[in-house]
């Protein structure tokens, strides 16, 4: 095996590193390998176009039928052959001498000499080595050739057997190396991408490191990202962000349907808009003025009055504010909870506390790769949160703040930068970056918000942050329809356009309350990321559309 | 206990009962009461506005601390007591003897000469009787008349001992009444409620027995519920719909997360329609136009080009199509997957089979009591299923159609009557009213389809039906970016509006293949539901707009 692999050459190594010792130790050198790697991967992809073209000379080799490019009719479902596949992140020591089919992405291609050529083959965030060493009757000279005019991010299928080399192999994740036997391309990626996959998963730490070291590694800014997310999308990092997003939809979920939360639909299409003021978009309903919900607000509380009790609702938030910054999208996800209160609106604090717990216990406890991707390209601490949610009142905020020195209107809404403040100085006194505010003033508060039983200037109500930023908002809501009718009048609401909410209060409801939480927010904050663009799929900005 | 309630009154019998044979033999009885106890609640209700101020005097009462409206002040969370809640629906003879606190609306009122009243509290589908009997130290005279005040719809707190009568109690999911002693009225629905809950509830078939025997019954229109949503939903089959539509996405969530799939969020606000055609809803962007996704075909084929390998994305879809049928809405929920495949579209198929089997297997063992409610009202067939679905070739149905008589283009789309008859047909011979159809001619579908690799007139392509009608679209899709230019281009489609996806393709690409779900068919369908309309939680159609 390691005749057929030299260890020496060790080919896979430009790309990652295993353990964090090794990273620090031979980072410089890795950094002067990835750059000469660099070079090479143009000198070779240059030679592609070429090698392309002999490559049809395949056709007199006695081997041709083991190589080759697919042609696209015979992707058009021929056949059920029954071949089994066996997927990269499951190719270990146990399948050595075993041949497997696997189907990946060549992430890249390295002739050593005339002789061998190396083929990492990648699959979500597995990566496999595969050789191609010449030897009569089983890989032919242009069978090698091949493999080199393979543009990096095509699709392949290799067959080929599994072997252990005598040493650990750096640069994959698995610990095993497939001797290919044969090799088809389904589908070829251009061979200029936009931007290179190793580009784009590359850390600011390590660019920077270079950059100190005198060499220059290619940084890919986000507009170029977000330009070209389908191939960026592809690095460890984004890929895990994406599958720690829909865990945190699972725990949601999990966690509420235990609670007897059901989960409804509410309409994104409505007559009026749905928190007031401008940032709504409008559009023509068969005639009709209508905008999209800036929040399921109206209608999650209609659900309440309409006898379910406890809900949930997971979907799409729109918001026209032409606000471009770090934590703002045009469009999100809306976590939204609505629920009876029996007394007290603590009920739905208690709700958030066990929720959010229950979450960040569960991505800390069994998404521990997910966060080591994320981690090594964007580097970032774990989240400090106590067990039993820290519960501070507005006043007592305030009250922080300037002890702090910070100036402030007791009864305005806290800006950014207050926010960032009051959350270090939470942190540094009660150990946590994660806390609830609550009795917020009445006057920065939406009209459907209930003030509070002792003082009319406060309101029951909360904002939730993590790392001094804020990801929730609630309130227990005003479900008396004269209250109601007259707070959004104050508010300056034109009550016309939500006549069938506020009559929604006049056959009997529950007292009730609820929050929304920007999904996003929560992912990128929990992972202490810079943009909330990194946590949308394909985010919308008011400068973005597309893709 | 059966002093306090003589079940010879049996006051709570008109609104439900308890075994099928029961029903059959007291259904003209029923009808009577019901109709006899429609006016007296009538008479009821115009007394409640005078008893309303004459209760008033309850302030010269010694016990007047036990009975009245909750000030609105005091239920802005003004404490935390501790006291404990009992769920009506777990109330039973355990708790006999034992002093409850429950919550619910008062679904009945009825006072029995003017020592008793019989007041029925619900909660969700839970219904209990709580009875008022005069009694010095325990409720006094004007405490009843404060509970024959009450408005139905009202929302009230009662703390009473737990009794069991002797006989069962009909009208009433409890087998339990609660003898009150404090009872307070937290929010007071208006006297007149635009729909009667009951009037609601009641089925198709009890109305016309009753026209049958010379009664005339309430019939609620369907404009009428939707207008007055809010109550409509109310009614327990509403109430179990809602919950079968959430056992659905629990269901469909945990089988697609199970066999590796994730959630993902495609974006809403497209700069480009996703589906070609008309009928899609414009609006300014910032400036620029762009509309509303159609479906998530677009971004979640472009996910797949991201790597995400199997994905699901379950939210709204809008369609500005101007057909007002029992079938279409103008905002929807779509359940859609997209998924790599290794060689053939059969294993989209696979997916679907499993997770539909799953899906019905499960609402049918798991929800029987959402599903009897359902039945109560909107008497259904059990679906008829196989345990492997059946596939069906497009060309094997045109020829059921053509020996049954339908006169059939072999390769025009199917309309809604040939999908009807041809399910009577597959029904007929393969005891199943679910099943696939597949390889439909290529020119009745989307330029994204992929054709077949035989015949270039079929496509890989498939529909499925439940009861005769559509509730999922899928194929394979074109992945090689020529030719889907080239397709998108042959149906007029405008390629710079997509290029953004066409490009996707560019980097290599799996072959996929994926569907997508109309979810609130499925749940219309397989509790064999009229319209559309019943299983959104509030229906966007071309009329209709609010609430």
């Amino acid at each position: 095996m390691s005749m057929e692999s030299p260890s020496a050459v060790n080919p896979a190594s430009e790309s990652s590193s295993e353990s964090s010792e090794s990273i620090v130790a031979s980072k410089k050198q890795l950094k002067k390998e990835a750059l000469k790697a660099e070079k090479l991967r143009r000198k070779n992809e240059e030679a592609a176009a070429s090698s392309a073209a002999s490559a049809k000379l395949a056709e007199v080799d006695p081997l041709s039928e083991n190589y080759g490019d697919v042609s696209l009719k015979d992707l058009h479902s021929k056949a059920v052959t029954g071949r089994k596949w066996t997927k990269i992140c499951s190719l270990d020591a146990e399948l050595a001498n075993r041949t497997v089919l696997i189907r990946g992405r060549a992430q890249t291609i390295r002739a050593v000499g005339k002789k061998i050529s190396f083929l990492v083959v990648r699959r979500l965030s597995a990566t496999v080595q595969c050789v191609l060493t010449v030897k009569e009757g089983l890989v032919s000279a242009q069978m090698l050739r091949f493999c080199n005019s393979l543009t990096r991010e095509s699709i392949v299928d290799v067959v080929g057997v599994v072997t252990t080399p005598t040493e650990p192999i750096k640069g994959t994740t698995q610990q095993v190396e497939v001797q290919v036997r044969k090799l088809y391309c389904i589908s070829r990626a251009v061979p200029n991408l936009p931007i290179n996959i190793e580009d784009a998963a590359r850390s600011e730490e390590d660019i920077k490191e270079a950059e100190m070291a005198g060499d220059k590694l290619v940084r890919v800014n986000q507009d170029t990202r977000l330009n070209n997310r389908v191939l960026d999308l592809r690095t460890p990092a984004n890929q895990a962000i994406f599958h720690l997003k829909c865990s945190v939809i699972d725990i949601f979920r999990n966690c509420l349907r235990s609670e007897d939360f059901v989960e409804i639909h509410t309409p994104k299409l409505l007559a009026g808009a749905s928190e007031g003021g401008a940032s709504v978009f409008k559009f023509d309903y068969m005639g009709q003025p209508a905008c999209l919900a800036q929040s399921p607000q109206l209608h999650k509380q209609m659900a309440i009055c309409s006898d379910f009790e406890r809900v949930f609702v997971i979907g799409e938030v729109f918001r026209a504010e032409n606000s471009s910054t770090h934590r703002h999208l045009c469009e999100f996800i809306g976590l939204d909870v609505e629920m009876e209160i029996n007394e007290h609106y603590f009920e739905v604090l208690d709700i958030v506390d066990r929720l959010f717990v229950t979450i960040f216990d569960y991505l800390n406890e069994k998404c521990k790769k997910l966060l080591d991707a994320i981690n090594k390209q964007f580097p970032f601490k774990p989240l400090k949160y106590l067990q039993k949610t820290l519960l501070l009142t507005f006043e007592e905020g305030i009250k922080m703040l300037k002890d702090a020195g910070v100036e402030i209107d007791p009864f305005g809404d806290l800006n950014t930068e207050s926010e960032r403040t009051l959350g270090r100085l939470v942190l540094e006194k009660y150990e946590t970056e994660f806390y609830i505010l609550h009795r917020y003033p009445s006057t920065v508060r939406p009209f459907y918000t209930m003030p509070c039983y002792d003082n009319p200037l406060y309101s029951n109500s909360f904002d939730v942050f993590i790392r001094g930023e804020e990801i929730i908002s609630g309130a227990q809501r005003v479900h008396e329809p004269d209250l109601l009718t007259a707070r959004a009048e104050a508010c300056g609401v034109d009550v016309s356009t939500i006549s069938a909410y506020i009559n929604s209060f006049r056959y009997g409801t529950c007292p009730h309350g609820g929050f929304g939480v920007g999904l996003e927010r929560v992912v990128m904050l929990f992972c202490g990321l810079s943009n909330i663009r990194q946590t949308s799929l394909f985010p919308r900005d008011p400068q973005r559309l597309v893709p």
